[in-house]
């Protein structure tokens, strides 16, 4: 046994196969190492770019989430959680569809979302030339951001004017490519099947990121043109043989963001000071807010978000730091780096490698010199108008009203986008919404935190306007005599400031307001520093990529940025720990060692009867004597990944992938063979309960099961 | 990979070797079975009955552990734990050898335990006739349980007329049959060699019972006689080799007690009221202690015994009920006592058992009639002088210092035992060291909820003292006048008490004292009916058991006795849930890995460093890469096999037991293949320590590893 572990493991090894990869990339990768992995296609049945066609064609965009065409009539498939938002808008409780799951009985049944679209891949034109074209010369590197910005949306709107065609100018690896992506937009999806939320969302909190896992995290869709099922240029036929262990397979999708093109020493940024303050501030926060309102249920739902996601960042932290560690990610990084430096130092055609390299150590070690400065400020404002910061609502309230005022005084076209005329109703909206997350001593307690920190800032990184206010250690009773004096925290009348200029604002004397025309300059000063950074890294950046990719003579995967990729990997287990194996499959057997009887471990009887029962069909597994039911492969994936299809060597749909394991939460800055692992539900589970329990047979005969 | 489990799981099955085997049975045993086991020797290697000798001659019991003879002159080993006290006796503050270990540098440095002696097993003799011959005719069950004690200690008293000889009447299986064990009393016992605590301990309360494992938990001791090292007649030779996974291994040792020999609706009453009263009774408790000693560091010491003692009890319920439910434990016992019962009434010669069932069932019912009376009252009075009930000390105090006046009033010889005049002084000194655990708040707070549970006991099962003293609901109250009232909490008082006849106690008129007289009575019924029990279960086990191995046609292990007994087992790992497998061997990595360099996770410094140098010597396993440390067998072990020694199928020692996983607590009740496992530290690992890291030459050549 020992043995066969051990061989496995100089075969995961072996297996290694990080990144994901852009589908012209997959053309220009060695066929024979391929075909060696396991693919049993030609790299070119992938993607066939003149016609626009292949697997990745069948790979859709859901928003957020990635899926999969599998039939001819535009049924697709994705994660529950990715087609959640329908259920939400149907349910009521006379049919609680989100508790008991969906079945469409017919075609007129199926459940159209308001809101949900879904875009499928058509063409991918590198406009590389033609954006670093429009930047004109002697160009500050702000000024360089901002040009590439406006040629970026000029190719969208000049592309958008096809009918029904979604535009994106992708930047790859910070600018080294540009490539116009068109899609072709499908603004009509409707639900067909949903499992219940207990089998969707079965394990909630607890099991996320974990192994085992035994979630049921899949639902079907429909896609309709001109309310007819769109007919899609290429699905995944479903296989009923599923996967075993050590099986080749391909996870397809639209992965977010991954951060393995940075430096060693932008590496050490996010390490050493952005995830290790995360972890500092945020616990701190949690801690803050929850005894604030402990025992006040009102408190507590008033800042439920806020403690959600402090605590989601929070751990998320914690998890990159011990990957860091466990993967030597920054010192591997590093020996990288030497190795590319040393190399392009022998080659002239590769020598603004070592500049770009030298500028973007420096453009760290200007941003290191602001850091804590810039970190705390970057509570005080939101990023869009639909997120909220995790800092004190008195100054993101107080700064927003202040940028609203001086953006208001320009003519509508110059103003930050936040603030056009035609996001006035919802920023408006959002300012009365922050009502109800408003409590008071909770703010207070998370204001006091900010402060002391803020009084803490080296010399030169002090917020004047803060230093203004609380001049001493006396913060707490300042903070009672602010709150008592403002009138923003008065809906109505922070409803008034919105329509105000800046000089009314002024003339209100309000302490609070007041601070937010101090922070607001700070705010303004810090987004040109953010905009110029841009700018550098888009300079910079493709010369030392391209050196990079010289070195090693092959192509190298860029980060993910939302646009679709594929990752080949195989079916396999890993070792957590000395002495423990994850087997890399899990079956019903467990899905009934969890149930608990309540949430998240209480599965529907109608699942415990049957597995009890041990009415499997046709959908036990030879080798594990039960239904399966999530198998881990070593695909590398990253969030936007949710609702990928998992496919075989051939082409079949053998899964939909759903999560990473928790070893593996730092691979986005470094792929780590060993814990690299991504969760995925099996669609035999899928099928078992189609054919068992929901009774779908004309669903699974449209999936050619039947 | 999958497959290679599966077949693993299969032969994990095959192998399911239960059974805690007596030195007499395994002569019995089917030589060849054991050879397609594995065994490379003949059974009568393992045992001589004619010369007591063999491979279980070596194996000693330490007093409580388990060990085993490992040289020509006397060394022996056994657990660290079982060699504590010695490292307790001899460190200093200059010298602390319990953090720092210990390795005499020459024999005349070896420490000797004032208290520390072993016995080595030299005969066993099959009384059963001549106890059965003791019992008068027409006796009740209560002179029965007497007249067999009387009888044992005769034969003993008899026995140890002979010099340096130990000897025991065991009965095996509640009376099926009783064997006088003769053993070769040996009290100079010396420490040769400790690991450091933080070896010896490494994950402490943290890693108890749980897998994987990484704690060297052995030590080293040698016997004397006379002054000069003992000659065994046999020790076992040190495997280099150690093991591998699916070896051979046998478990030698003296397991304590288990109960597989109950009868269906024995284990009901242990799973059904004895577990789940004590995880109910003990939880709140564990509760009100804590919480009545929060933030009160003197309080939290004074209960931190009682805590400790409770939390053990509570776990061990959770895991016994658990395991019950896993391994489906009573409904198996109910299956094969239907079966027995079945083909009993099919045989005359076994008709005694079916009125023996019954008989059984009855004596059940009976209990069940006074349960939790009985539960409840046996919570107020010690079993041992030397142990404290976990109920309130004002109870105890008060039971104790009634029942030792009446004790007093008889001759010396027909007092109960704690009570002979030899173990006045150890009572006293006991009655004395009660007030560093009297904490009045604490015990107040235990008493109320005590008292709340006897008012709800039902109107047949009602404490008559606890009822006229506590009348109402008013419980609080009372009890703080009881406190204010009562002398017994005031050490010279009590102490006068224990000398004083039942009337001077009387005519104190101390509520407290008086609430003792009363349960006092109630405690004499409940010993006498104790008694009876034990009577019946002698007269009617024996008959029962007969027909269930008569049913099984093969001999069956008896339970455990802390009689030598020998396990034959193989190296496997095993599978806690579902996708989880867990490997049968760690390493010296995971030593590392598990390094938080704080308790009880904090390892030697040199430790540390030789792994980090892979300086293995050549204690590098082979297919693990690493210096082995712990691994897992599926041995039939229990409490008392601590120390055991592991051997292969040539009988040379591979390990050291120490420990069970927490899925198999419940194998004292029923033999669950899947999980049983039992933990033993790596013969290699002590091996690379004493010769990379403590530099213990001398030793390993003695050893004959050098």
């Amino acid at each position: 046994m020992k043995r066969a572990l051990l061989l496995l493991l100089l075969a995961a090894n072996a297996f290694a196969l990080e990144g994901k990869w852009t589908p012209q990339q997959v053309l220009k990768l060695d066929a024979a190492w391929l075909k060696k992995e396991g693919l049993q296609l030609a790299p070119s049945q992938l993607w066939d770019p003149a016609r626009g066609s292949g697997l990745l064609a069948a790979t859709i965009d859901t928003g957020g989430c990635s899926g999969g065409f599998i039939s001819a009539d535009g049924l697709f498939i994705t994660n529950h959680h990715c087609l959640f938002g329908i259920l939400q808008e149907h349910a009521t409780p006379q049919d609680d569809i989100i508790t008991n799951g969906f079945l469409a009985a017919s075609r007129d049944k199926e459940l159209k979302g308001s809101t949900s679209r879904i875009a499928v891949p058509h063409k991918f034109t590198d406009v590389t030339a033609l954006v670093l074209a429009a930047i004109p010369p002697n160009a500050t590197d702000a000024e360089r951001a901002r040009a590439i910005d406006r040629k970026a949306s000029d190719l969208v709107a000049e592309c958008e004017k096809q009918p029904r065609t979604r535009c994106r100018t992708a930047a790859f690896d910070g600018g080294a490519w540009y490539t116009l992506i068109e899609s072709i937009d499908i603004p009509d999806v409707r639900l067909v099947y949903a499992p219940p939320r207990a089998i969707g969302e079965y394990g909630g909190e607890t099991d996320n990121w974990m192994w085992p896992r035994h979630t049921g995290d899949f639902a079907i869709g429909r896609a309709y043109v001109d309310g007819k099922p769109y007919k899609p240029q290429f699905f995944f036929p479903i296989s009923t043989k599923g996967v075993k262990p050590d099986d080749f397979v391909m996870v397809l999708g639209y992965p977010g963001t991954t951060y393995r093109a940075l430096t060693a020493a932008e590496m050490a940024e996010r390490r050493d000071l952005f995830f290790t303050r995360r972890q500092e501030v945020y616990g701190e926060w949690i801690d803050v807010l929850q005894k604030a309102t402990a025992g006040n249920s009102a408190g507590e739902i008033a800042v439920a978000d806020n403690v959600k996601t402090l605590s989601n960042r929070f751990k998320n932290a914690e998890g990159q730091l011990a990957g860091f560690k466990r993967g030597s990610i920054l010192e591997k990084q590093q020996a990288r780096n030497e190795k590319v430096l040393a190399w392009a130092r022998t080659q002239p055609k590769y020598a603004d490698a070592l500049a770009a390299h030298e500028g973007l150590a420096k453009m760290i070690a200007e941003q290191r010199r602001t850091w804590d400065h810039d970190f705390l400020l970057s509570h005080t404002y939101a990023s869009t108008v639909a997120a909220s910061p995790l800092g004190p609502k008195a100054l993101y309230l107080a700064t927003t009203v202040v940028r609203n005022a001086n953006e208001l005084q320009k003519p509508d076209a110059q103003r930050d986008t936040f603030y056009m005329q035609r996001n006035q109703a919802s920023l408006q909206a959002k300012m009365r919404r922050e009502q109800k997350n408003f409590f008071p001593a909770a703010d207070k307690a998370l204001l006091e935190s900010f402060i002391r920190r803020a009084q803490k800032l080296p010399a030169e990184q002090r917020i004047a306007g803060i230093d203004r206010l609380f001049p001493d250690a006396n913060v707490a009773a300042r903070i009672d005599e602010l709150y008592a004096q403002t009138k923003i925290f008065d809906e109505n009348e922070r409803m008034k400031m919105l329509a105000e200029t800046p000089d009314q604002l002024k003339a209100r004397h309000d302490p609070l307001v007041d601070l937010g025309f101090a922070l607001d300059a700070d705010i303004r000063d810090l987004l040109t520093r953010k905009e110029n950074w841009d700018g550098t890294v888009s300079r910079l950046r493709p010369a030392w990529r391209r050196a990079v990719e010289g070195e090693a003579g092959k192509p190298i995967a860029p980060d993910a940025n939302s646009t679709l990729r594929v990752s080949f990997a195989h079916v396999q287990g890993y070792a957590p720990r000395d002495g423990v194996w994850y087997r890399p499959q899990t079956t019903l057997a467990g899905v009934v060692e969890k149930d608990t009887g309540a949430e998240p471990f209480h599965a529907p009887e109608s699942i415990l009867e049957a597995a009890k029962a041990k009415r499997y069909g046709q959908w036990k597994d030879p080798q594990l004597g039960d239904v399966p039911v999530d198998f881990l492969a070593d695909a590398d994936t990253t969030g936007g990944n949710s609702g990928s299809p998992v496919i075989n060597a051939r082409g079949e749909l053998v899964g939909v992938n759903f999560d990473r394991v928790w070893e593996n939460v730092a691979n986005d800055f470094g792929y780590n063979p060993t814990v690299n692992r991504n969760v995925n539900v099996d669609i035999r589970y899928l099928l078992w309960i189609l054919d068992q329990v929901a009774h779908g047979d004309g669903l699974l005969r449209e999936l050619g099961v039947r």
